[in-house]
C-alpha cells in the first residue's frame, strides 16, 4: 500500500492520529521536501514519528517514482506531504504511476493552505481562482497573475496568493555548467508580494489601464498559519510592502467584496488606517 | 482559551495529534453539530477522546453563545467542527464574541471538503468560486449556483459543489404552531444534486438559452470523502443521477477546462463511456 499522509500547517503535532498510525507501520517512509516546510525539520518529525524519514527531492519523485514504490505492492510505504498529499501535480503522477503498477494507494488528508486560510476571517466560498507569484528574474517579470486577481475582484471575489518557494534551485551558471550546486532555499516574503504587485500597478497606471486593484486595496497577509506563532495582518497593499512577518512561509490574500463579517474578522488583525478606505457599497457589502 | 478544533472527513482518527491533546485537556468540549457530520456519531468521538461531549446544534451557536463562552477565560474550552472550523460563517461569530469578552482563541486546522476535494484528481488551482446547492421546495427553486457553475466553466474552471444539509428542521406547520417537533435529517446525494442541474439545463435549452452546460459534462460525484468506504465516480451529469453513491455526505464537482493529467486521473474512477465526450482542444487542454 503507499500512504499519502498530509503533515498539516504548523509542526509535527499537526499530523493526523490515523496518519500517524500508518507512518508508524510503514517500512519507508518518504517526506516530500520541495513543495512546501514546516516550522519545524526532518530531525524532528524523525524524533516525534519514531521513523527515519527519506527527503524526497522534486529530482527523486519526478524522475525516480520506482525507487519510492519499490516493493510497496508487498510492504507499506508512506509519502509525506506538508499540507494536503493533492496540492501539486507532480502527486497525482506518483499515484498514477501506483496504479499502473497495481499497487493500491490510500490518502490521509490534512489542513492545506487552501482551507486554512479561512481563519483570516474571508469566507472561503467567497474565493475565486487561487494564483501563484514567482520571483521576477532580470529576463522574466509574468503579469498573469496581477489579471486573475483583478478577475476576480471584478466579481467580488478574494484571491488567495501562493507565493514562491525555491529549494534545491541552480544557478543559471551552474546548470550550464552541470554543476551540482545549490542556491540557498529563497521563500517569497509578504512584502516581496506586495512590492511585486504595486509594480505592476504602476506600469498599468502608466500605460493608462482601468486598474482592478490599487495600492488602497485591503489585502491580508499570513505568516507561519497554523504554527503558534503565526501571524495574520490585514493591511493595504502598500503598508504591506513595509510589514515584516517573519519566517517563511508566507501567504497573501487579495480581497474582494467584503461582507459585513469578514470586515469584523478582519479588524482583529488589522494594521492602523487598514480598512479607512473601505466604502460601504450597501447595508451588507463593502469594497475598496 | 476557546478552542477550535477541526475534527477531519471521516471518523474520530482523523483529529490530527494537536487536537487530540486540546481536547483532553479541556473542561467542556462542544461538538458543532449542523453545518457537517462525520461517518460516526457523538459516543464513538466520546469513547476515543476519552470525554463527554456536549451537542451544540445551530440554536446554541447562535443565540448561546455565552453558555459555550462561559470561564474560557480561565479555563479550557474545545469547540468542534467536522472539516476545518473556517467553513461556515457562524463559527466566525464564535470567535468574534470570545474577542469581545477577552478571551484568547486558537484555531486546531484539519481537512475539509474545501481542499481534500484535490484527491479527485483535479487540481485545486483550477477551481472558481464553490457552490452551495439547496433542496428545491414546491415554491422555492433558486437557480444562481447554476448560473456560477456556468462563469467558472467559460474561465476554465471547476466548480465545487457543496450539497445540502437538513439537520433539525421544522416543517412550515411544525413552525407556525411553535412546535419543537424536527424533521428527519435530510442529505442531498449526488443524483438529487444531477438531478437539478439537468432540470435547470432542461428550462434554459427550451428557453433559448445558451448552455453553459450539458447532459453531458464531466463531472465527479464523491461520498464520504476520507472515510475507508469514500466512493469517487467520474460521469456525465445524466450518468450520475441514477448513480447511487451510499451514505452521506456526498458533494459534487462540475469540471472546467481539463489537463490532461487531470483526464488521466479521472479516468481510475469513470463510469463507462464517462469521457467520451472530452474533445481535444489541442495539445494540453481538453473540454467538454
Amino acid at each position: 500500500m503507499l500512504y499519502l499522509i498530509g503533515l498539516g500547517l504548523g509542526d509535527a503535532a499537526d499530523i493526523t492520529v490515523k496518519g500517524l498510525q500508518a507512518v508508524r507501520s510503514c517500512s519507508r517512509v518518504y517526506l516530500e521536501a520541495y513543495t512546501s516546510v514546516l516550522t519545524v525539520g526532518k530531525e524532528a518529525l524523525e524524533e516525534y514519528y519514531g521513523k527515519q524519514l527519506i527527503l524526497a527531492d522534486r529530482e527523486l519523485v519526478e524522475q525516480g517514482a520506482d525507487e519510492i514504490l519499490k516493493d510497496a505492492d508487498v510492504t507499506d510505504v508512506a509519502f509525506l506531504v506538508v499540507g494536503d498529499p493533492f496540492g501539486a501535480t507532480t502527486h497525482s503522477d506518483l499515484v498514477l504511476r501506483a496504479v499502473q503498477a497495481g499497487i493500491p494507494y490510500r490518502v490521509i488528508h490534512n489542513a492545506s493552505i487552501m482551507n486554512a486560510i479561512g481563519c483570516c476571517g474571508l469566507q472561503l466560498y467567497n474565493f475565486g481562482e487561487t494564483v501563484s507569484l514567482v520571483f521576477w528574474t532580470e529576463t522574466w517579470r509574468p503579469e498573469s497573475y496581477y489579471d486573475k486577481i483583478c478577475k476576480n475582484r471584478a466579481a467580488g471575489l478574494h484571491t488567495l496568493c501562493l507565493l514562491d518557494i525555491k529549494l534545491k534551485e541552480q544557478s543559471v551558471e551552474n546548470m550550464m555548467r552541470g554543476k551540482k550546486i545549490f542556491e540557498p532555499p529563497r521563500f517569497m516574503t509578504v512584502s516581496q508580494a506586495a512590492d511585486q504587485l504595486i509594480q505592476i500597478i504602476r506600469k498599468r497606471r502608466d500605460e493608462g489601464a482601468e486598474l482592478g486593484l490599487t495600492e488602497d486595496t485591503v489585502c491580508v497577509g499570513v505568516a507561519r498559519l497554523g504554527a503558534d506563532d503565526q501571524v495574520i495582518r490585514t493591511a493595504t497593499l502598500r503598508q504591506l510592502v513595509s510589514c515584516d512577518l517573519g519566517l517563511p512561509l508566507h501567504s497573501l490574500v487579495v480581497t474582494g467584496q467584503l461582507h459585513p463579517l469578514e470586515v469584523d474578522m478582519l479588524r482583529l488583525n488589522a494594521e492602523p488606517g487598514a480598512l479607512q478606505h473601505l466604502r460601504t457599497v450597501d447595508s451588507s457589502t463593502y469594497t475598496s
